[in-house]
């Protein structure tokens, strides 16, 4: 039987055990007691205001998906009014794009509505003690793990297994995914951080509420905006690296010399479905442990499954080592990567209690501190991509033997297939980053139900321990987005290669001295300051809007303010303004991304000849490069503001209500946008980047060799 | 007669012209009438501080420089154990390196010492009027102005009249200047921050106290950072970038195909000090002027002179007008980013309003809207660098006529005479930018003097005038240095090509591609942010030494805090300690720029032939852009910040003492290291490291050729 067919039967079967896991959990959750009526009302009123603002984002999408699905049909892969236009193909390249987006749209959408169950049933679990909690928040969690991943393999092998060796196919899936993971992350961040921002700002600081107090109009749209922002945006997001990354290794592994390794690919992204979901499958707190450690173990355990399990195949199959080896080298970069997150956001490290310290000598030495560990935090991780980036490379260049282009082309093969590795086991990823989210919710819930001190004490324990695993997967997440882009780099050549058959002999590599590529580098490199200046820009905004509309209930309602019984705020209204907020600040913002590639790309391709392949090359490059830097720097130094101030809070250097704690709120509120709109985003904003060059390569080419 | 030569005496001759216009000023300023006994008294006490901190600067640094003359002497240009090894050749990398950081001392001590004559001058002057006391300003400034760039000019046509040919030498005049200015731009940089941070946090903030109250016990260490970060680290900075940029040229110029163009080189840049010469000489406010208009005027005047001058020298000598116009092409870039840079930080457009604005919200709203107006800023600047980079490219290519590499050359060549295009004028700049310390010091004497309001107002307009051209120059000065790193980059690739005959048939170039080279723009990337996180730690840890300092003075000493007559704080005790920390803190922040990159050429000469070329040619890579990204990030925030609050002080938003100015004031505290410490140590910074690349190219393809 052929390799290929046989991995896309076996991915589409690993696919639907993933379908099968998340529904058993979905149903195991379900079954879990109900709360008080108070708490079932709360968490109405958040899935309630979940509904609605995903039912208004996907709205304004579909429009934009429906155009971008014109545009792509009309220009790709080549204009309709080229000779032997092929109409299958594009047909084939429209319905992937199509369904992208749709998959990705489904399993936010899951997730949301699995996370805003789960978040009751974790605070009534909790009465219960703290193990049972935990298992209600992670297999909520795990849900939309399993859906996601599930999704991304069944997507790729459905397409090459309907559409034989259209790799255009894949990578319009990939677009697809990435125009709404782009949104709905870029969305759903301004959507959180309006709502927390503001509700800190009035509630905590103003009128010196606690958080979560019920009083506070804005408090359900904070809790909205976990789910939106941390589980749906976040899902997108993780669905988009994941599927990224199986359409580099799938475009550079079927152009290898010596034969296709696509079915290596989906082998290697089936086993790391099926090492996530046993992962997931065996995730549990022991008697004596606290539940961060049940949550890093399970990521353990999967990755050592997974590098078992593709040992195995590869000795089975008779693959290649070495690329194993590059996949190895791809999952432990994403744990040095996490480990050096740790140690920036840890409150148990030096960063957070110097900047903590700091906040003693007032405000701007919070920012000052923040900003400095933020800075520094970037070049470990940057070194541990590197050497992953140049080990996958050497590692893998010798199988292609004598000739060095095949060398190359392995070589490459082998940094898209660590790319892959780190992604592989995403499934556990995802499950433990929507946990977060879930306990977050569920420890608001508990205050505003009055379930107790105990209850709340338990479900602070699950909530920290998300905060702690947090960096890990963080990690994973950036550094896999940067080995994905370099895999898309290289993605991006064979493309503009195949597109024109004289490219490969002219085309002289993206040397940084010519011109063009230096160009793209530095217009590129502008491009995520820019992308993330509009989006705390528009937090800002959003949160100014907030601010008053809380103000104006709490100066209107009489009673509010004093707590009196009965009195309930406009919690719709907040609900409201977060969203029809979030939803105008996120396209401009996303549609300048996408323009301005194309507009490099063209103006590149009126100077020379493969004149935008070169400006375009060196663009991505300066995107990436930036946007790493940019990525890395502003979710650390907003991880040791979150957790310095929270180091304040549990009792020093004054404590709740000191100054030294009013300078930590400040630097909190700043690293708000920082770390959950603008900092995730960038890793979403350099995907879709590179996609859009690998998909518009062909036009450029086409326009310069007319002029040229 | 050999126009090398000629241009070699013509420079010399001009360079000492130079050196009269600055004695002719110094005389002019020195004549001025005396101020009070109470101003000269304090003018002698910063004049006292800033020549203690530069002695003890200097001593610090003259142990850094033997310690470097040593390892040049022995590995430099090859080791001193290699055969066939130029013992002249050695001793005059060795002198030159030596006499590039004494002419970069010398050019900073004479700033200084006209500086601290002139702040008292200007004061007393401006109680006759503001002509005359702008007169007096900006003659203090033409000094060190006319002794930088004529010190450069000097000791660029020495070398090569000296040693003829010697590009090494050049190359070591050139790395004596930065490491100088490295370290006075980073030292005065943490000094003067230091004191102008803890000034302001006791004595405004705490204390409610007015900029320069003679109580503050560090009011004279901010007047003496004004001095010694401004004018001295200024001075150096831009004397270390016009000698780079010379050297640059010459390199790439001296191995054009079709015979070397150094002597082109030599006679720009002596036109471009004449033009800066005529320009200064003609500087004065007119009856109906404002001062910033008069200091923008000039600049404008001197822009048209080097334009015409070396139209005319290129008509006469038969230059090539395309390399005219990438010169040309450099200066209008300069232009084009500093106005870009103005659009940001004047208070009449909108970031600063609505930075202002955003205050009203608190302290975390100032911060988000200035950083997010900082990133947006860096766009324009960058299309701009890269627009005037591969337009240079372009004009100059076709030079080459039908050989591609000689092509290349050319085209380099004009990107170097683009850098020296926009350094041309830099006389001009560094006379208006020492300018604005100068009024800045002399607006608190008349303060501290009681010189009355009138008196003040004037001041006030002068130093207001300095904030506004600042942009301008500030604008030319990181353009500038990005352009010259970019020729750096080009003379890099000559140096090794020089070092090893056979790397020119092999070497393939700086492709992205290419893991080491990948791996290197990672690594670089992460330098230029931790080296600033390194500076703004050392500001911060130096400020809460101060802070604690003055806490103490007014803790202990009996009536200060009064103002009783007669008591008067112990200033030297804050200048010591600014002086002291400040030198703490710069040495691990330099070293490790300069250790980083011999880390990586030698982890890349480890790999593969040429590995360690391949590898530091991507950090230079990823140290430049990433430098000019946070360089322009740092100073544009910075800026909009400080504007930001002048406006609020102005009235604006409840004015002074309100809640949006204290809010105002946190933005500013944190827009200080960022605009004066470690955004401008950028430039330098990466230009050491270029210049170091550039000087150890040779030892790593040793080693490199050794192992395989």
């Amino acid at each position: 039987m052929d390799l290929l067919l046989l991995f896309e039967i076996v991915g589409i079967v690993i696919a639907l055990l993933a379908f099968m896991v998340a529904l058993y959990f979905y149903f195991w959750v379900k079954k879990l007691p109900k709360g008080t009526a108070d708490m079932e009302n709360i968490g109405m009123m958040i899935k309630k205001g979940a509904r609605a603002f995903l039912k208004r984002e996907y709205k304004t999408l579909a429009g934009f998906v429906l155009v971008a699905a014109v545009l792509i049909f009309v220009f790709l892969p080549a204009p309709l009014w080229s000779e032997n236009v092929d109409i299958k193909s594009k047909i084939a390249m429209t319905v992937a794009y199509i369904a992208g987006s749709v998959f990705s749209a489904i399993a936010g959408k899951i997730g949301i509505e699995v996370a805003t169950i789960a978040n009751v049933k974790t605070a009534v679990a909790a009465k219960t003690g703290i193990r049972k909690a935990f298992s209600a928040g992670f297999r909520g969690g795990a849900v939309m793990g399993m859906a996601v991943v599930g999704a991304a393999l069944l997507g790729a092998c459905l397409l090459l297994l309907i559409i034989p060796g259209s790799t255009n196919a894949v990578l319009g899936f990939s677009f697809g995914a990435s125009t709404l993971a782009l949104f709905a992350k870029a969305g759903g961040g301004i959507f959180t951080k309006t709502a927390d921002i503001s509700a800190d700002l009035v509630g905590k600081v103003e009128l010196g509420l606690e958080e979560d107090d019920p009083r506070n109009p804005a408090v359900i749209a904070d809790n909205v905006g976990d789910n939106v922002g941390d589980v749906a945006g976040m899902g997108a997001d993780l669905f988009d690296s994941n599927v990224a990354a199986i359409a580099a290794a799938v475009i550079i592994g079927s152009t290898l010399t010596g034969g296709s390794r696509v079915d290596m690919v989906l082998c290697y992204a089936g086993l790391g479905l099926l090492a996530s979901i046993l992962g997931v499958l065996m995730a549990r707190m022991g008697k004596s442990e606290d539940p961060g450690r049940a949550l890093n173990k399970s990521t353990y355990i999967t990755t050592a499954l997974y590098a078992i399990l593709t040992a195995g195949a590869s000795l089975l199959f008779k693959y290649d080592f070495r690329i194993w080896g590059a996949t190895v080298v791809g999952l432990l970069v994403g744990v040095i990567v996490g480990l050096a997150t740790d140690y920036f956001t840890n409150d148990a490290k030096k960063p957070v209690r110097h900047v903590a310290k700091a906040s003693q000598s007032g405000p701007a030495f919070t920012i000052l501190s923040g900003i400095s560990y933020g800075f520094m935090s970037a070049l470990p991780a940057l070194i541990g991509i590197g050497i992953s980036a140049a080990a996958a490379y050497y590692l893998c260049y010798p199988i292609g033997g004598a000739d060095p282009a095949a060398c190359t082309q392995y070589a490459m093969f082998g940094i898209a297939m660590a790319a892959l590795g780190m992604l592989s086991i995403v499934g556990m990823i995802v499950s433990n980053d929507a946990y977060g989210p879930i306990v977050d919710n569920s420890r608001g819930l508990a205050e505003m139900g009055g379930l107790g001190e105990d209850v709340i004490r338990i479900t602070d324990e699950l909530d920290s321990a998300g905060n702690t695993v947090k960096a890990i997967t963080k990690g994973f997440a950036i550094g896999a987005a940067g080995l994905t882009v370099i895999a898309l780099l290289a993605a991006f050549m064979e493309v503009a290669e195949a597109a024109n058959a004289s490219f490969a002999g002219k085309f002289t590599g993206f040397d940084i001295m010519n011109p063009l590529v230096f160009f793209g580098l530095l217009v590129g490199l502008g491009i995520p300051a820019l992308f993330s200046a509009m989006l705390i820009m528009g937090v800002d905004r959003n949160a100014q809007r907030m601010v008053n509309e809380i103000h104006r209930q709490f100066d209107e309602i009489p009673g509010l303010k004093e707590g009196k019984p009965g009195v309930v705020p406009e919690y719709e209204k907040c609900i409201d303004i977060a969203a029809r907020g979030a939803l105008k600040e996120l396209v401009p913002a996303g549609l300048m991304a996408i323009v301005s590639t194309l507009v490099v790309g063209f103006a590149g391709s009126l100077i020379s000849e493969f004149g935008g392949i070169y400006a375009l090359g060196g663009f991505l490059a300066g995107n990436i490069v930036s946007g790493l830097l940019l990525a890395l720097f502003m979710s650390n130094a907003g991880g040791t503001w979150d957790n310095a101030k929270k180091y304040i809070e549990s009792g020093n250097f004054g404590g709740k209500g000191s100054p030294a704690h009013k300078a930590a709120v400040t630097g909190d509120t700043v690293g708000d946008p920082f770390k959950d709109t603008a900092g995730p985003s960038l890793n979403t904003q350099i995907t879709v980047v590179s996609l859009v060059a690998n998909l518009t390569a062909g036009i450029f080419i086409v326009i310069s060799t007319m002029l040229f």
